[in-house]
């Protein structure tokens, strides 16, 4: 963040969707003074009357008329991954700088257009929040840019999450539709992969695993990275709800806070009360910002977490040394010693990405998650699907290199 | 074990090699009563003057002297893997059962003729100690053949150890000659994995690492396995003596015993006073049988470990339930709660490797560790050195099946 020439001023945001991701980024605005929630756009009246009681701004029905307001700056698109395309397009088309979920889009045609958009615009497209944010990842990454511990040469990720029994609705568990675990899941941590790897990934052979009879899209997943300079990857993950990877993260949950292992099977426990799927996705609406009509579940706010956000376990062997980023440290793994770089916690959760979106829109200076960087995660994610389905090697050709400071 | 009709019944075995491989089966031997060791071939004088002292056999400098023993009825091989085809050939013609060390060979064409020669002779051949003989192992895969956890679907195995800073001769640091992780290592893991995975290894994609100009073999590897049954399995290991993935398995080391994490590189500070190759090869000798010559490290046996060996973090993922041994439990991950099935440390290590092979000896009956098993294994690592060399996947075609009992 740059104070000085800049004291004072503000970026004035609005919202796409107020659904369960702005939820999990109300911590990250109500506590970045940089920025200032103005409007937003929702279907829901529900959503649209606490947006003003909460923020004092204007709640449209519609993203045209968020796109029409003049003092938006940037808009946060927060709406299910499959209307990102035509959001970003209807945004860019106003100057409106964006900050959009990931996955950037489903298809890589919306992603190539999206991209294309924002480039003929002129505004600033930022792929995110996405782990690759995560302040222990990017540690990793700065030394790694410091040369301390020679080139990335192996890369390990693997995280066990009970994903798939998360109340969903229908259409998060249609593949073609966005659903299953590659495009939500599979996106962090080829994000993150990619990031501490150098960006240019040159194949993908990938295995997906389609489990669950009742939940049929893709559950789980392995896959290595081939990356252009040599270096390699190996990708795993389940979201059956099983065994639990944040045991190898000092028992700190996805999103910083400290979890206990007592809570295991509650995810399918709570599901299996439900009796249809309009049940679950009911379910579901209680949590996304004023889903529940207030003072319900939907509407607390995640507490400060006492460490930083992760994505399972992650360990990027390099010439010199293995970094295994943790939530609250970087342990760095040398030749005679392992040395513990303590990470404060967050004071504002998701800073990281607030500080991207700040240099873009104030600074004008251009993100390292741009829509290009987006889209070629989102090429990995395609990749998979391919791989999977063909038994084949799958290469790739959207790649963009990592560009450090 | 069967007792009842053999009881009484010993199996007279006779020793090919008296180096570190049989350093570690001297627990074994010392304590399984099913087995007496008759005579040792090895070049050493001072092997061959311990071996007479503790065991009363006979001793001889030359394979065909140990051969031509007709009280011998089977043969543990237990050279360096490049002696192993001519030593195989030599005691099949003779008639001998054969216990040899992994890997079964270095090239694929000797492992033919191996597996070939024990067939025209008609002796058994059982390719061992390796991990998937581990009880761990062994209890897991028999709760998939129960059916009580359905198909395995995906198996995640890695492990990072000090394998490429421990004292080595020459040889094997150069991989044409066997050296390296892959024909010592890795060979474990597919062995374990091709296990619990049915055995028909479908296709291979690899990558190798060999970072430390000093020791130029390949030190690490990433690779996924598909089988042919559409499960699939990612294979990870490190030996470069970083991170440490026995934390991972309650700080029990490979062979079972209690393992502090203050001895974080002691092997690279070891190697680290040490002049020349001679002079490593030299420490290596020390932890030979009869090496030093009595009394000194290289003459300890070591104890009885605390719990079974193990070949680092292992989980494999069935339609049900998540297993994942440990060296003292099994634990199974159910949709609802997590199993602990304990399992006691061992009276006699290793000895699932003797039952095998007193299985074959005395019952006639077919190992499930046979050389076409092993052949198999050895084929995937090949696999993984053409598909790192040639960037591409690689078929297999020398897969066996395992077979249950």
């Amino acid at each position: 963040m740059s104070g000085g020439r800049e004291a004072g001023r503000q970026v004035r945001l609005g919202i796409c969707g107020l659904g369960r991701a702005f939820m999990l980024m109300l911590p990250t605005f109500r506590r970045d003074a940089r920025f200032r929630l103005v409007a937003a756009a929702t279907p829901g009246e529900a959503g649209r009357a606490r947006f003003v009681r909460d923020f004092g701004g204007r709640a449209y029905a519609t993203m045209a008329e968020l796109c029409a307001d003049p003092e938006v700056e940037a808009i946060y698109v927060a709406s299910p991954h499959q209307f990102h395309a035509e959001q970003v397009a209807q945004a860019a088309a106003a100057g409106k700088h964006l900050l959009v979920e990931k996955p950037l889009a489903v298809s890589l045609e919306d992603g190539k257009a999206m991209v294309a958009a924002a480039e003929t615009a002129g505004i600033h497209l930022i792929v995110g929040p996405s782990h690759s944010f995560d302040r222990p990842v990017l540690e990793a990454r700065a030394l790694i840019d410091s040369g301390a511990v020679g080139r990335v040469r192996m890369i390990q990720a693997l995280n066990y999450t009970d994903f798939l029994y998360r109340p969903r609705r229908p259409e998060e568990l249609v593949t073609a539709e966005g659903g299953g675990v590659v495009f939500s899941q599979a996106v962090h941590q080829i994000d993150v992969v990619r990031l501490l790897g150098g960006g240019l990934v040159r194949s993908v052979r990938a295995m997906t695993g389609d489990w669950d009879p009742e939940r049929p899209t893709e559950g789980a997943y392995a896959l290595l990275l081939d990356f252009e300079d040599g270096a390699f990857a190996s990708l795993t993950y389940s979201g059956y709800a099983r065994f639990d990877s944040d045991e190898l993260m000092g028992w700190f949950g996805e999103l910083g806070s400290r979890k206990s292992p007592a809570g295991y099977g509650r995810a399918r426990r709570a599901l299996r009360g439900l009796a249809s799927a309009a049940e679950e996705a009911a379910l579901k609406r209680t949590r996304t910002y004023g889903g529940s009509g207030g003072g319900g579940a939907g509407d607390r706010e995640p507490p400060l977490p006492a460490a930083h956000e992760h994505f399972g376990f992650l360990l990027a062997s390099c010439e010199k040394a293995d970094l295994r980023p943790l939530p609250d440290r970087l342990l760095v793994y040398g030749d005679e010693a392992i040395e513990e770089r303590p990470i404060p916690a967050p004071e504002v959760p998701r800073r990281e990405v607030m500080d991207e979106l700040w240099a873009a829109v104030v600074e004008d200076r251009a993100p390292l998650h741009s829509g290009a960087w987006g889209l070629a995660s989102l090429e990995v994610c395609h990749g998979i699907l391919r791989s999977a389905a063909e038994r084949r090697e799958i290469m790739m050709t959207l790649q963009v290199p990592y560009r450090g400071e």
